[in-house]
């Protein structure tokens, strides 16, 4: 077997954002183990995401994370970014690391400290006007640990206005995507809780507002596929953050925790018309890599959601419908899993070879001695995180 | 302490409608044990719910399940109801226990079996007229076991056509009610399994489609209050199917599994206007008493109900906003507990006596035999369940 | 690729055992939906399981469900099930279905009951005596749906003791397997919800007792395999009812939920010496076909199960260790990866035809007519399910 | 109604180890707030939790926590633990810190590894000696994050071993005490994820090995209570760690998010003997005061468990026994859910001011402007934390 053209050429398609804060240390409350070589500055992050770029030819921007990624000036940054190859992505605005914060930010009762927080938030617009970034991504770590802590319906309301005024900012050609979470760091309740939540906010919005889907950011048990037709049906599917997870938001590598699950969700997506020309929502990662190699980690996991993706397009979908329309579920199910079972991986390999990559990224970028050469060359400095 | 006359009035506000099917037979999918004296037809089902209303003066109204409880003339139910002192209530719609819905019924591939199940509707909303009914609530059991099994967002669509054309018959006066629930009878997805895409759903229908919140048909660990906060805030809480679980649909007595979260709820139904003469979000209870006795187990779950809206209704509000303006975590949260760690019983006796109501119900009910009556009565024909 | 003739030689000790009820209706508290051609007494459960054999080479041998499969002389039963290819196999006792069940058999107070449901269980060693079967599953449903309904732990010390005085019935060459699962039809607690209780117990009662893992019966987001690895340490883990879930006993078709999952199950199955020849780990399916096909549904299980363990068997342990010893997480996960993404299936068509059997077991079984021919000649009586 | 002397007498044989790192801050992996006054050694953590005592007669000892507790010289810490009129208690072991532990401590393939961490426990009796304290807690961070990362069964056999040679060394009044946790830091597996696998490895060491159940470190859905009877029966519930939790490890005020939870649990260990100078079961907070005040957070959480005692107290397990041998499930229910909701407020009140103590802790605390003063007096330093 090989790929028929009309598979190899969707593929092509194909693009998924690296996030700058994947090649800095993260950890868990416990502990944030260092690995020599991590990037100490946004310059040497973006280096370290064109490499996966360089190998896999799967992800050509970066995501920068304010004030994580700050520098003195953007269009530096810009250039630098572009001599290694990739472009400037999603600007992910943080109002979770001030002392400020520690009760909220667009959702908190202090006008203060609510006006601070849209500041930042119309800071990053002015940053996504110089590094030319589309979307403006907003995770609120906003909410409470204990019940009567806060009000949660005036905070729900305060939020819709501070983002009405976040979203009025927006220039025409950018976005702004509302993601949800179910807990942490607040414990009792978020005040962006789940896609309802996120969904009912954007669409009060307007047309430039729309939803990030974290796929490590629900309840267990929540099927998360149907939520990405639900919101492909809506119009309001504006990004992922893949990851996966086995517990909470785990942000492992996607694909590895529950490769079906990836598989599924990507289905959808190419049912709904969210991949690649057919419209407009954006592949993300957003991972930790606490005990394993970043690089590698990023370069596995485009591979991974690549794979699924070539997995996704197998899929017999005319033989499907047919089953469908015949209530013949043993038959339907088989057909969806033949494509999943089929090993992707020599077509995969072939597909990139005729494409000037390496049949193995894996393989190569260990060859190609970066990691090494980068452990060796940054010495001194302190090791960009999450700044914690 | 004595309620203050504020508490004591605002409690006359309250009703609680009673499921007909509570009063019949139910189990698993193991076992449906019975119990001497159970209904064998609506009527009886009407009378024994009319007890209920009779010791708590809680539940003025009973809610139909179609098909169980079709008659041939709706007017002698109706009188039937009146002469033991209660009211019909809301409709509800079973599309699940023909062979035809096997694969699903408004949302299934074959315009037949929609046909047939819009059709089921059309024939509830006549129903509705006859008896008086406000509510015409559908829960559905669409969904599917496997991946692949069907499209899911033909399904959505068609659904949303259906629920059009039920909506569009609906009467001025009337209502229509869209559950959600997250798994059961379907182990892949539901066609309805959120708060979002009902709310989705109705919110595309138009101002009387509103929502159903089951208390107990979320994943683990859903915020539910966090849920009714919003729905009131988007105005579409059109009702609650009050019960109580550990684990999945368990359907246990409201209050039962965790009384905190009754509390909690109810506190937010208050603070967001859906509370008797505020608003017009229906209270009801959805359970099963596998094992322990109904009608009991019914006084009880109203009685939880009242018990915990009266605590709701102790929250120094004034004092709460207070501590939260400043921030102070403890002391909001401390007097949240301080309403709900109060015991109201003695209260709510010395207030039910006020109204010729017997001041511990469940003893009053114990102490009437209608329990030994309608076993010694009731003998022959077949006992009232589900018809599974 | 073809298998090694290792692989294709272990692949020889597979023997996956049927459950006679999946081949009765089944269905959930809702709606049991019939099926034509639904055996309607033990013997035709048989000649279906036989089917299953015979096309797959993979199920030797059929549980029973006492008294779902009563028969008035077993040596007859057996005799057919010889007569069909297969053996009589695991015998599984029910204590949940007679009235005086409804709160408990071996946990109950009431002596009487108590006695009855060990009585029970002594039939049902007369039973195997008679099949010829090695063991004695035990299920018990007994729990409480309230807090305070009964004493825990009075209810775990009878158990004990009733589980003694079976035990001590069991022959030299006999088994008890004790199962756990955390709830249903009990919503409040089970007596015996998780592993760690039935290791107790049966750890108590001597060697000849061990662990029944069914693989949905856990809380969600337990590690199962972690439980296969320390029941295969501690010597205790009997069997498999192998079935798939997303959310709670949904007794889906095995690895039709998440099939990585199942991968995972059997690596450590291997790795701990539970396979084949290497222990006397008995693998048993427990599912419900609700919806589709019930001896396809079959096939399709032992069929997934024979996938897994073909890539479960293709892990290169050598290099995996290597990689471990390394501490490479990344290539220790992806040489398990690679595995997993083989596909076995054209050598697994291999294997087969060297064995005699067909090449594709869900194609051959549909082109001979047997599900055509049973609707035909099963007319009248009534169907068998689990009589609830 | 007052407590009749039996109440109030058992209400005296309570004491709950308070935790020294609950006087520092804690976080999330997004941020770690500060607090003015916040503790910068573990002389000033004993001095905040002798504060504790003082107002609620309730914490007679302090557990420490090396190495973050670490002094020169521990009898001198001693002295002065005993100067602010509290006893050092349990020795809580860390090796999820160090660099070396990034796989692992007590399971880690290294030889050199394992032996660090070993002689890290070996160290920890000797503080032990030093401090009088009876309880080494272990609770190991060991587990991994992905799939075919690290053999689970061998590193089950390894933490054997390493635990059986921790043992050895304990004295003869002395405990060790492995604490369980289902995930987090690791997330593919922990290597002591359950209540099962600390009952078998403690069980293989020998009587002075037991559980420590932290009520936060279950699946969801899981009945806690019913651990804890069991732990009971098998004489394995060496001690509790406290705190409460909506999602994951949240580490609340215990009794915050499930009241009615720690009053079940409350009454089991009450029924199993596992309270005051029935037996030897510790209880002991473990709590992370992220963003509310610290020694008030610590007071709540004392006079939760000790009004969920006194509450757990007034069950009429006359009444309760007779209602379970009738089998009256609402009966029952109903007497345990009679002393649930019963306010023992005043009565608690009167106690403590019966024993020299302040009717109400939190208010007396508040007005004696030590916050203040440790805000204005500690100035300078570094606020103590998790150091990770």
């Amino acid at each position: 077997m090989a790929f028929s053209s009309h598979v190899a050429s969707r593929l092509e398609e194909q693009a998924i954002e690296l996030p700058s804060w994947a090649f800095g240390n993260s950890g868990t409350r416990f502990r944030v183990f260092g690995t020599p070589g991590t990037p100490r500055d946004p310059f040497e992050k973006i280096s370290d995401a064109a490499q996966v770029h360089k190998f896999t030819g799967l992800s050509p921007s970066v995501a920068l994370h304010i004030p994580w990624d700050k520098v003195d000036d953007y269009a530096v940054l810009r250039r630098h970014a572009e001599d290694e190859g990739v472009a400037l992505g999603t600007i992910n605005s943080n109002t979770f690391q001030d002392e400020d914060y520690k009760l909220g930010s667009l959702a908190h009762r202090d006008d203060r400290i609510r006006r601070k927080a849209i500041d930042h938030h119309l800071e990053c617009i002015d940053i996504m006007d110089a590094t030319g970034s589309r979307d403006l991504k907003i995770w609120l770590a906003d909410g409470t640990n204990y019940a009567g802590q806060d009000d949660m319906r005036g905070r729900q309301d305060r939020m819709a206005e501070a983002l009405q005024e976040i979203y009025d900012r927006i220039g025409e050609h950018q976005r702004l995507v509302l993601e949800y979470k179910i807990f942490e760091p607040a414990f009792y309740h978020m005040d962006v809780p789940d896609w309802g939540t996120s969904y009912a906010q954007v669409a009060a919005l307007g047309d430039r507002a729309t939803v990030c889907l974290d796929t490590g950011h629900h309840a267990p048990s929540t099927n998360i596929e149907f939520i990405v037709m639900q919101l492909l049906r809506l119009g309001k599917l504006g990004s992922f953050d893949f990851n996966s997870r086995n517990y909470a938001d785990d942000d492992l590598i996607v694909g590895a925790a529950d490769p079906f699950q990836l598989f599924r969700i990507l289905v959808e997506v190419l049912r709904g018309g969210g991949y690649g020309k057919d419209g407009d929502t954006a592949f993300m990662l957003d991972q930790c890599h606490n005990i394993e190699d970043k690089i590698p980690g990023q370069i596995r996991s485009v591979l991974n959601v690549q794979e699924m993706t070539a997995r996704a397009l197998l899929v017999d979908r005319e033989a499907l419908t047919a089953a469908q329309v015949e209530g013949d579920v043993l038959k339907a199910n088989g057909i969806l899993m033949d494509a999943f079972y089929t090993d992707v991986r020599p077509d995969l390999a072939a597909w990139r070879e005729e494409r000037g990559l390496p049949a193995d990224p894996m393989k190569a970028f260990a060859d190609s001695g970066y990691l090494a050469q980068i452990a060796a060359d940054r010495v001194g400095g302190v090791q960009a995180g999450w700044g914690a």
